[in-house]
């Protein structure tokens, strides 16, 4: 079932200034179905939280990860970080799911986006 | 070969305030190997630009991918999208490799890190 879509984030996303936190990690060798129900949970209590805007989600082979979630403001972001169930999250997280990980909040400043108006437009050239 | 690193920008990052570009995107069905030959191209030129701090790249089976660029301030990415050659490429990409992108200039605000101190700690616990 290929589904050649972007991220529901992709045309959802107001003017900048917005907020993005850019979640960068390397799983642990261990637990992939626990770390799948707890990921699947966050994620369907994050899109509940006042500000979300949206995600992108990738992972490739190597077990590296990044999710891009994007917010509306900074005070967003800061109430989901002390949401107490995601908490609890983190906290498994560190402990059982991630060898390692990177989490960087970002303001976004300035976008610029690019849709091919006309995808048999390619094929005739 | 499996390689558990995370990308090369994981440990090389100053404190924040630096800058981010996520550039999101979704391949057009052809020239995957001209693609390819280009996307090295500028990987190569990137890493040489003033200001470069490392990037993360990834590509699901959907042809979505994000790569997340690192530089140490705005102009360094402004120079770069300016460079003669990477303009060149910018205009092939539209023309030929993406059905659609994003692309999101981003201040890093904050960041937070954690890395497994002792690898066989989940196993013994």
């Amino acid at each position: 079932m290929k589904q050649r879509e972007m991220p529901d984030s992709f045309n959802a996303l107001p003017d900048p200034p917005y907020y993005s936190v850019i979640f960068t990690s390397r799983l642990s060798s261990g637990d992939p179905d626990q770390y799948a129900a707890v990921a699947e949970r966050m994620n369907q209590l994050a899109v509940q939280q006042p500000g979300f805007l949206g995600k992108t989600s990738l992972r490739n082979d190597e077990d590296v990860g990044v999710t891009v979630s994007y917010w509306s403001d900074a005070q967003s972001i800061a109430n989901w970080r002390e949401h107490a169930e995601h908490h609890i999250a983190q906290e498994q997280g560190r402990r059982r799911f991630y060898d390692e990980y990177r989490l960087e909040v970002c303001r976004v400043e300035r976008v610029s986006r690019y849709q091919r108006l006309d995808a048999s437009q390619k094929e005739s050239e």
